[in-house]
């Protein structure tokens, strides 16, 4: 099932038409997104998707989100949904219309299932290639109109990457600038497990913050592990005691493979970096 | 006036709302599109237009694109059209409804006015500053899901260099390789005019084959002119008799300044390319 819901809070059709043709979110994927996990009709981590919607919004110079106007939206999706236990949640907010003097942004929440690709790999775990993505971990900062780190709809080199995944007999991608130093996920932010200590790249190397990720390190912490975000090497994640995918939707994915190669048995770290995450939102 | 056609040639309501918003050229701006001018009702390199939808489609991994579609749905907006002498045709192909079990792709053609800033462009010629892209010339060979020389409509890096220009006083960029050479622009090819010689980067560099630029060089050459394609260092650009953007709606366009400097003035050696230009679609 699929819920709509605009800003004012009024739901819609989702299999109906909506937008016009000469949206700049159709025509130059020129919008920025979030996608948030709602479960037991609770959406977790809400307001660092809100702030990153926002920040991705500035990043495009976009006009600032109504995000009261988002909240509205996603709790009627919330309340209109008649589905499982667990929803994706998209928030999307494009250019609007080409030309449009008023320049009105187009918003929306949309609410769909989740994949059960996705829920597979929550208990199987995943395959992963490492892919180039061609950069240099410092360009982000001095070239800002590449939007790395930025949430933009333009997303189809990730889309891309994951077919290019597919084609290798895996499931999913760990991108790699060219110094081989290791960047995010198409669609998720890498975690490394090493000796209680849980590491991730920061996002001034031109990734996204990873919400989920901020999420696991704060429960991380409060269970006595270390967190540093620091840069990593692609080589480095074979080292470890685990290598993981963070994602609003998949949570923390286990990486089971890597290029090819079995990874070290981390079933156990898995186990316990899932409990510690849910933990963040029970009682 | 905007005029809206689907491949089965029926033309709808511009204005209207024809779009789901879970079609993945939103969600994903997973899609390609092409822009082609039509002037006097006569569509320009169409068949090349069409050529390279179907190839930036490959490369996405999209259905094949009906051909024959496009080009009826192309001429119903030319027949539809009641505006200018001039139309900017748009054709956009995107991966269809996310989740849809058939994979039926999005696919229509727009027909929009030709923006009064182009018009403008024409004229007076662009100030135009280096941008660098962020990647080496040799990383679209070994890394095709970067989807270099597709013309995706993720285009949000595009329009956010176009912005930053703006925010240098200039109207368009050249985008720059990490080794300083020259790729192209957000919306161009890149020409330069050197002792009767027309220059532009291969795309095997990771650009867009131009078919204004093409268009250009196959009318050049019948006139005496030499042409290469071979690698551009951006150096070269203010050492020679001319730099021009090329694209189907601009046309050849001049760049009289470069990273604030003015060039030489190349007014003669655009007229005279212009008119090279214009004489491939007259008589």
């Amino acid at each position: 099932m699929r819920v709509l819901a605009f800003l004012d809070g009024s739901l819609a059709d989702s299999g109906a038409a909506h937008l016009r043709v000469d949206d700049l979110g159709l025509l130059r994927g020129d919008g920025v997104f979030e996608t948030i996990l709602v479960a037991d009709k609770k959406p977790r981590e809400l307001r660092p998707h809100l702030d990153r919607l926002a920040r991705s919004a500035a990043m495009l110079d976009l006009p600032a989100p109504d995000l009261a106007g988002f909240e509205r939206a996603a709790r009627a999706v919330i309340d209109g949904w008649q589905g499982g236990r667990e929803i994706a949640l998209k928030l999307v907010y494009t250019r609007g219309v080409d030309g449009d003097p008023a320049g009105t942004p187009t918003a929306f929440a949309l609410g769909v299932e989740v994949d059960a690709k996705v829920l597979r790999a929550r208990e199987d775990g995943v395959s992963v290639v490492t892919l180039e993505r061609g950069f240099g971990p410092d360009v982000a900062e001095h070239a800002p109109w590449l939007l790395l780190g930025s949430k933009s709809i333009s997303y189809a080199v990730n889309m891309a990457a994951l077919r290019e995944a597919a084609r290798r007999g895996a499931q999913d991608v760990i991108f790699t600038a060219t110094d081989g130093s290791v960047l995010e996920g198409p669609t998720s932010t890498v975690i490394l497990a090493k000796d209680r200590t849980l590491y991730t790249p920061p996002s001034t190397i031109g990734i996204l913050p990873g919400t989920t990720q901020y999420a696991l390190f704060r429960g991380a912490e409060k269970a006595g592990w270390n967190v540093k975000v620091e840069p990593l090497a692609a080589t480095d994640l074979a080292r470890g005691d685990g290598v993981f995918l963070a994602s609003s939707v998949r949570l923390v994915t286990r990486v089971h493979t890597l290029d090819g190669v079995a990874l070290p048995d981390s079933t156990a770290v898995h186990q316990e970096l899932a409990a510690i995450y849910e933990s963040e939102y029970s009682g």
